[in-house]
């Protein structure tokens, strides 16, 4: 069965569509891909919702490229969609209203890495591996880690975060500027390169977040930290999901550097015991590192290690050698392919919802209890230094009972994080699934200053329709 | 003789105000003031620019308050100047085309504080020094220090940071939602308690620098912090600038989490000597505060004597007492009245800027020339951790002469810190006097996008008019 959301092929034809691939042939060649195949690429997605293919693909090698296939699509009022490395989450790179998908993935090149300043400035297709591998060499890195192998211009667009965000925020603290091709082609630039600023509206944070909808990121300019000298990673075991919370808000209480704080349940656990062939206690579990110099990283472990018994935890192992690391983070790393072997041939389809950190243990074990009575399968792993987790859904979207169900565990999934004062997306970004709870997020005055910002920035609504704002 | 642009008196007469005028009385009896004294109040300002005070002042004591005389004045298309504490730099409580000051002072309840999620929700008048004096019972603080002990919904507005930043961030990262009145008198809520959300566009971080010209801060949520369990602070006297430059850098690259670290130039460290009977080397000084374990802080506090060593500062002394680091520090704390002290009568007058900090030592020294060559007095004192200083003038702004090479000084600054790749202010903002420097900075893209927030989100033009954009 498919989902709600309708294909490109069910809307009305857009009436310039032709001469705008006319236009975008003449200028791109054979970089312009019409294909079924590469369409279809461009709209995968681990979502709930149907894949919505582009009409067409553009592949960009340069600002200029963005600045004239956005001004042919413009004058043939075609929407725009920008496309990094695919991996996001809610539908941010599906065609409901057709349009073309500017594929920025061979836009690659790091411009200038300023190790002084701490920073450098990339095109919006790096990868985050592709830049950590640049700048190793130079005792520098880039701190945040979503997991896939994400574009930077995609990650700043959802306002990406990860295992790190606890120690070295999210994407919204970590770009300082940004260059914007906007619909007539032109370029807005947010910011320069010095660490603050306060002059004008901040443009940087408005572009980030929002998911291609206010213009098409052309460059970025982003902070890097040094290569800690001394890295300690640790694991423990707790009886329930509050020992751990308890844990993780009295080590953060305690001023302890946190650099990653990460819990699985026990569903999550149970599976990474089968799949990875550990033998933990199948009991939440907090994986932890800490970044600094020796003395620091060992004094912090040792800190943490009294908490995290205070809190009911068990015997809290660390180390700093790389081997015993890696080994210890195994059932992190490989949470995804475990969860997805508990259903072979499914896909994990992931949700996530962030709350304040005092309401966490409740929000998961209510969760939990969701799971159960609805009969899903779907353990919890979460980036609890922030109060965000993640369901893995291994639900067969084929089957209308379960999907149903699986639709309804999503919804009341949101409503107990805004019950919580929370949110209904802590690092996925709202897309297209989750355009229906933006209103009971933030009130509609919130969803009205939004949708005035995009009329006053994309005056056409060219930039990747369908996205974020609720349907009026 | 006046500096450039207009008092209010000689604006034409708003024709809505007599109106607002008798309908704010009947709603707020003797909380509306018009007296020239008071009026003359809320207009102050350390700025060049001359007061403009505006038509009325009332005193908010809720946010229905606010809600009813933003209604008000909308109704009558009348200016609406919000207010804090008028600590402000940059002529943001002037009132160019008259209008309603909002006073907030009174608006200073502390309505939540969260421990457990470090955090808390606050009216706009609460002021920095209120608000950590109501948080230091439970062992938590806020970290952002300006200086002066400006409310909470001015810094936000004007984006404040100040000695702390190169730790804690600006206002950027630590508001985490605000209520905002808009132009209806409804209220835009722009984020809930969770750490971090991807749900939809940042209108936290719009608001946040936004110089009360696209609404009035009802509310702010921020994030706190532990207060440090050890504090340590020391001082380093360098022969010059670049090598100060230099192991701020060393010592940031080398991960040192530097909680405050200050330049005070030559000619600062001078008239501290004489102001606070100081007998420290007459050569650039840095301060430097460290907040973590006792471990950490000595670990920290030795790192950055041998940085400092290898940079060709002298010794670099350090201590965990608190009068020591009083005494250490008083340079710091007094250097506006030690500079206001070397032309006695006169009252220092600030601009900022900000550049990448590897163009620091260049920016520092070149002004200092600039200083020399123009016959100003001007110390200076920099967040050099940021890239960011302050140049103090002492300079008779009634001496037209003087006052002609004060603003070709601060012109030369700001288009100094552009050629560097930074910003015309790193803290106080726009305000009136550096909007002439917005479009230079940004581009006429950037101001063209901001224009048309402003246009989106107060289509009447009536919140704190003649700030940030420069005129069409």
């Amino acid at each position: 069965m498919a989902p709600t959301s309708s294909a490109s092929s069910s809307q009305p034809p857009q009436p310039g569509l032709s001469l705008a691939l006319q236009a975008l042939a003449a200028r791109f060649g054979n970089h312009l891909i019409t294909s079924q195949a590469v369409r279809d690429q461009h709209a995968h997605t681990t979502t709930w919702l149907a894949p919505e293919p582009p009409d067409a693909v553009v592949m960009m090698r340069s600002t200029e490229d963005i600045q004239d296939a956005v001004r042919i699509c413009a004058k043939h009022n075609v929407p725009v969609i920008a496309f990094g490395a695919g991996t996001s989450l809610e539908g941010h790179v599906n065609a409901p209203f057709g349009g073309v998908c500017l594929d920025t993935r061979e836009m690659n090149r790091v411009l200038a890495v300023n190790p002084d300043d701490l920073d450098c400035v990339i095109e919006p297709g790096v990868t985050r591996k592709a830049l950590n591998e640049h700048l190793r060499d130079q005792g520098l890195f880039f701190p945040i880690d979503p997991g896939a192998d994400a574009s930077l211009g995609g990650m700043a667009s959802t306002r990406a975060s990860g295992t790190n965000a606890v120690r070295y925020g999210t994407m919204r603290d970590n770009v300082l500027a940004l260059k914007v091709v906007r619909g007539d082609g032109e370029i807005i630039t947010t910011g320069r390169r010095a660490r603050k600023s306060s002059a004008g509206y901040d443009l940087t944070h408005l572009f980030v977040g929002a998911e291609g909808t206010l213009g098409i990121i052309s460059e970025l300019t982003i902070k890097l930290r040094g290569i800690p000298q001394s890295i300690a990673a640790g694991s423990c075991s707790f009886q329930t999901v509050k020992g751990a919370c308890d844990a993780t808000i009295l080590a953060i209480q305690s001023g302890i550097p946190l650099a990653r704080i990460e819990l699985l349940n026990a569903a999550q656990v149970r599976a990474s015991n089968v799949y990875s062939r550990l033998s933990l206690p199948e009991t939440p579990l907090l994986l932890l590192e800490f970044h600094g110099s020796e003395a620091e990283v060992a004094e912090q472990s040792a800190m943490f290690g009294e908490i995290a018994a205070e809190c009911g935890g068990g015997a809290f192992e660390w180390t700093t050698k790389l081997e015993d690391r890696t080994r210890l983070w195994q059932a992190r790393h490989d949470a995804y392919w475990a969860a997805a072997a508990l259903r072979p041939g499914s896909r994990p389809m992931s949700t996530d919802v962030c709350v304040p950190i005092s309401r966490l243990a409740d929000c998961v074990l209510e969760t939990e209890e969701d799971i159960t009575r609805l009969g899903l399968i779907a353990p919890i792993v979460g980036h609890v230094g922030d109060g965000n987790f993640h369901c893995l859904m291994l639900c067969d979207v084929n089957n209308p009972e379960e999907y149903r169900r699986g639709q309804e565990f999503v919804h009341r999934l949101a409503e107990r994080a805004h019950a919580m004062d929370g949110t209904c997306t802590g690092e996925h970004g709202i897309g297209q699934g989750k355009r229906k709870y933006l209103a009971g997020e933030l009130g509609p005055e919130a969803v009205q200053a939004m949708r005035a910002i995009k009329s006053a920035l994309d005056p056409q609504g060219i930039f990747n329709p369908g996205k974020i704002l609720p349907p009026p």
